[in-house]
């Protein structure tokens, strides 16, 4: 439990410096118009700093379960199954159940409401909220390995990985780890619930075993992750001219959405997904059209004037970074 | 999120359900002295009372993650790619920003602090609850189909899955269904944290596909398993005398922890050791000892007379069923 | 590949020397007739050689699972990207192709068909067979963990580990750490399969990194849980007065379905149930009832009589052990 | 077994058919070079054939697997408790010994060595395999999706889905299908073995019970992810100018691992290293360099030069589709 709230707050920390850079991000970039994709394909505007500002509620989300679990991680004191008797023998009742608590805070953990031999969820909680970390920084991860692909470039690593081999190389290296570790915690969690799942008797045969290992390696692969995920939010370099250029790649397609309010009524839901086929600027079909006479074409065609809420979510970040 | 919240409501019911018909089991044999097992073997009494206290703490402990998962549960509205650019296009920014609150407040769920579609720390807390809560149900089914083995006989369903072909069986066929889901949940929660962290761009591409019906599943395990587990926790029935005769199986060695305390100072640890060999009762072996003539044999092996704090384990429990 | 390779070997080695030692034990208990037990009740006699021919069944397969994965790993030599282009520019065409299979020739791998920097069934292959492995180990281990309990006590494990607080207990601590071992395995197992699953681009950003620990720590655990096992295989102790007293325990109610099939026709279905109950011995209730007169009673109460083909499996082992 | 061999031969023959389509795939596009990417980074040349070969080898063996696993699926009869004893009270040894093959015949199943209750192999293995083709399947919809993506173009669905609010959309629906599955598919193998591995006594009390849903889960997944991938295999289009434009990307940087074996040891790994910075093409940067005054520098710097052993992976295809 000492190991486990140590690895926490170093985890914890690096959550928040992570939060933190990313919101300096969130907050630099916070007007620049990206496109947003859904199923890998460009479906609506958004901004970096909207993106930006999902991460870091992902992350803060899972700090603050993370803390809660770390606050609440108790001291054994029990026995060998639970009932404290050889305490009890020793220093009578009254000493005995003072114990647990007296024991606990010296240490500086919670004090248990009871032994927990069996009762496993102080380490099934500890081990949610750090797969849950792992989640967030996975979220992370994930868009800078896909945006710093070299056909994309929006993002790069601030200091790509070198290889060996292919020396023009720049990897997400970091990206790459924090992926790696994301891919593997979720079954190192569910192991450290089919321990407490079946912890049978006072104290189990085989369960109680499979826990520590795992939750060893849950921790290190926190550790491991966090501290990479606060040096790459601290490191990341946004190229705007890349996200301005994939914004313009579909010729103003990726504002059908908008369009098909506008449009729809005027010339019908046949003719106006016959307007987005081909490769031509959409701004030109679209002023062709006798419909659209009356329209502000460019306005209309302007992503930013299409970015909804978006640059609000990151006024709505907390803390003063 | 309203079939979840739903749900949840249902196996918080059956959760508390649960935890009251075992508190007043709990209360009921608060005094019942019981071998404690450890690793398969007899470790040291302890009593019925506190074994099922466990149960009720593990419960309860599911119970207010589950709660709180549940008020987390949030409303989404966010349009393709979490912007609501469509509504502030159509209502204006001001009635777009407070949109989501008021349908969050229309529905019952929690008001988002921004749209969650890469987010999804709403579902995997929820899940996290669930696979919680089948823990905590899977523990008492472990121990219920254990001790309800016909060699041991302390508990028994009160009414036991017949066989068609063996009519003279009365299975523990509750807790064998709570153990099934037990054991399947935790890799329910492990994909759900796997779509969560895997989740890319402004909607990912096949992780959030993953996390439909394996939420569904798991919603209907925890369901399943607490209606099941209400049930059995309110029919649960004791056997009294198997309990005593289990608990007198070792011929007082489940006492050697005491023993040894007060024994290896008079005799040595080698003779201690030598005394607990063979099946002969203590208590005989021990008389026979001139280093122990001083000594209350029948006190020293009186199993309830170590059951340390495990009787006050049942008068801490809450409610005041 | 390589330590993949001898660390299989290793445990091909213990798979066998377990199956053979409990061949053996098979053998020398064919014919002794114990419970069986089926959702943790009493069902119908079977024989001890039948339980321990079922576990070498379960070893010999996975053995041969292992076998066939081991014999396939194969070397890997496909430059960065799998086209072997530096191999080629260098020492040309035909030289090139010819270098992976030479190279696997002299590491006593398996040839490659091709690069399988993303095809990675060599991986997944070998994780399935090692957690096969541990699965067939895994339910020696439940059983004996079962049958060792007090109450039970029809098996032991040779040498118990000893507690060093409570001196009277034999622990069953090898099949302890078998069962933690077959826990964990399954989830290592699956991020095995993840990894390969999401195996994107020529060599993948993540998944790949993800394997490399995970396999180590399974070898590791089939290393330790096969030694335990063989171990486990060549000392295990059976207390055959421990298996009568179990079979006898219902009072001949485990014969209860071949009773069915004779007697429902004569006394029907309802009588026959009403039979059942209470504890007294079955013999004397069924000496009782007129329609019964003609039969011989204990014969059809001789567990000896109803084990089926159980002692036939034992002959039907493979090796000459 | 029934029903899990008719799945099993309809997820085979939607193997085959995603085999042989991709196989015509490999033949027509053998020699179109592309950029192979690793850690998401341009790595070196590679061809489209290569890549298509490489999905085929996965493909064609997960289906040697799942072939064997389901020409391994054996009948079940084994009574009660896995000894036939009713069927040897009724018709006498000889006959019930030959049954279980009899039957097994009778269903087209194989014909069981013994009855499996608690050796679990067959549904773990048919699990195993089953997984091993949603992982193969899931290489390539993981390819597709991220070859699909706009900056991209390599690859498209050939008919790809519709969004209801962003008409423009053509996503990579059937991909993010097969993802999906592949990214549940691994936990649910897992529970599979749980299942296997705590399978105690004659039948065991819950971990049977886990099996049956998980299984039709998996058949469930890998009959819809297989078909498709049949689809998507016949209807994949390729765009050979976006592959062209992507393999120049670089302006000639992913010819680096060539280039340095020429020019290091000319002008130093530093000199190189620097020669590869900045974003002019690299064939100018070459030309004027003295030391290079003898290369053919344009040779050096085509792609379709530096393939090395890709073309030849498509001739080594099986089949002849």
């Amino acid at each position: 439990m000492l190991v486990a709230r140590d690895a926490a707050d170093a985890v914890l920390g690096q959550l928040r410096a992570t939060a933190e850079a990313l919101t300096v991000g969130a907050r630099t970039h916070r007007d620049v118009v990206a496109a947003a994709r859904t199923l890998t394909q460009h479906a609506v505007p958004t901004t970096v700093g909207a993106r930006l500002a999902g991460w870091v509620r992902g992350v803060d989300r899972a700090a603050v379960r993370l803390e809660a679990a770390r606050d609440a991680l108790p001291a054994q004191l029990g026995g060998a199954a639970g009932t404290l008797a050889a305490s009890v023998d020793e220093f009578g009742v009254g000493f005995a159940a003072a114990l647990p608590a007296a024991y606990a805070a010296e240490l500086g953990l919670a004090a248990p409401d009871a032994p927990w031999h069996t009762a496993r969820w102080p380490i099934t909680e500890l081990g949610d909220a750090l797969v849950q970390a792992l989640d967030a920084l996975g979220v992370i991860a994930a868009d800078v390995a896909t945006l710093s692909r070299p056909e994309i470039g929006e993002l790069a690593e601030g200091s790509g990985g070198g290889s060996s081999a292919m020396p023009q190389k720049a990897n997400p290296a970091e990206s790459v780890l924090i992926r790696s570790a994301a891919l593997r915690a979720p079954q190192l969690g569910a192991t450290l619930h089919l321990a407490a799942a079946t912890a049978v008797d006072e104290r189990p045969d085989g369960a109680w075993h499979a826990e520590w290992p795992t939750l060893r390696e849950l921790l290190r692969l926190a550790l491991g992750a966090s501290a990479h995920a606060a040096h790459l939010a601290a490191e990341l370099r946004l190229d705007p001219a890349a996200v301005r250029r994939n914004l313009e790649l579909s010729g103003g397609r990726i504002l059908a959405e908008r369009l098909a309010r506008v449009l729809v009524p005027r010339i019908g839901a046949e003719r106006f997904a016959e307007l987005l086929t081909g490769d031509a600027p959409l701004a030109d079909r679209i002023r062709e059209l006798p419909e659209a006479a009356d329209l502000d074409v460019e306005g209309l065609l302007d992503p930013a004037g299409y970015t909804g809420l978006a640059p609000g979510f990151v006024d709505e970040l907390g803390g003063d970074s």
